[in-house]
């Protein structure tokens, strides 16, 4: 992904656009995102959407994703790490004995 | 990326969770962790946040990224190619010369 | 909804609370309600959730009109008055006759 | 707000919507409108805003409001009761002498 970030950096670099970019409103960002994503499954079912034009779908994805590599970027993030670390904490949340086949919270576990 | 999303689908393969992996429920996912991530920022400066633990933070960014590749994933889309045309059409959307120091959305330009 | 908005006023001035509530942190605010809301509904249909203790929506549901009640104050808007002006714009935006029956957004119709 | 929930459920039965208006898409769409709201304060700052045209941030309130007075009606819920029950459990969890002046959560104090 290092290739990718070096470009989005260059991106928001070459508008003078890191003086907007502190972490909180780059959060409200991947939050605002999320919904642009979101909206496309709206009053719909994921089959509907399927069968429909996937364009802003993937485009809305896209943007999730490039905020989020920002936003790890500004905090010198590694994000490889920071998933591989997650992942190993939630196998702990879930452990396969209990959560396998179950769409329960760890709370309820 | 790629060994990533090896874990990331072993994960929920092994929880036999991909019953409930279709993607509206993802993109529901996704804004949910978004908001937990903004949750850290509620009431608070990025000064602020900064200053203190940044532990949580740093898993809300790693879910909101496991959510978004567990979906692109499903939707057989290449990461990078997305963000890469993203990217491009960003540029076309915000050319530098009318964007260069604004945080003006695109319609206002 | 006057004596309503009394209790919410003074509830957060015991409390000393005004100071964190700018509208940027109320409208952050709004959207972590929703999403606490909409987290009951995370890989469930509707009907898994009605037949299940529906006390958290509840309360997810009073928090985000709690929250908005607010807002609206801070900003003087009389809540009546602009949801009826929107219902009015709704209804200009969608007409009976193309909107029925359809689920699709206005820029569709 | 007994007239008002009958021109809101009059708007959609006219337009025979009620059939896309369960639960979980009116809990999404109750989080699309907190998003469209919040993205009015996105890199600015409250003050930003107010100084600006609030034309916008009126109409999403309105938008938020609506969606929450639909699903309330939907699930038999009376909104006042609702908003004074959690009003009574926040002051519980939120006792004026440890809270206050404080932006701490209840889970910190």
């Amino acid at each position: 992904m290092e290739d990718i970030l070096i470009k989005i950096n260059a991106f928001r670099e070459e508008r003078d656009w890191r003086q907007y970019h502190n972490p909180k409103d780059l959060s409200i960002s991947i939050s605002l995102e999320a919904a642009e994503l979101l909206e496309n499954f709206q009053w719909k079912t994921s089959e509907e959407v399927l069968s429909g034009d996937m364009e802003n779908v993937k485009e809305e994805i896209a943007d999730v994703l490039i905020y989020s590599l920002m936003l790890a970027s500004d905090l010198n993030l590694d994000v490889k790490e920071i998933i591989q670390e997650k992942l190993h904490k939630n196998c702990l949340k879930y452990p396969v004995s209990s959560s396998k086949g179950s769409n329960k919270k760890y709370t309820e576990l």
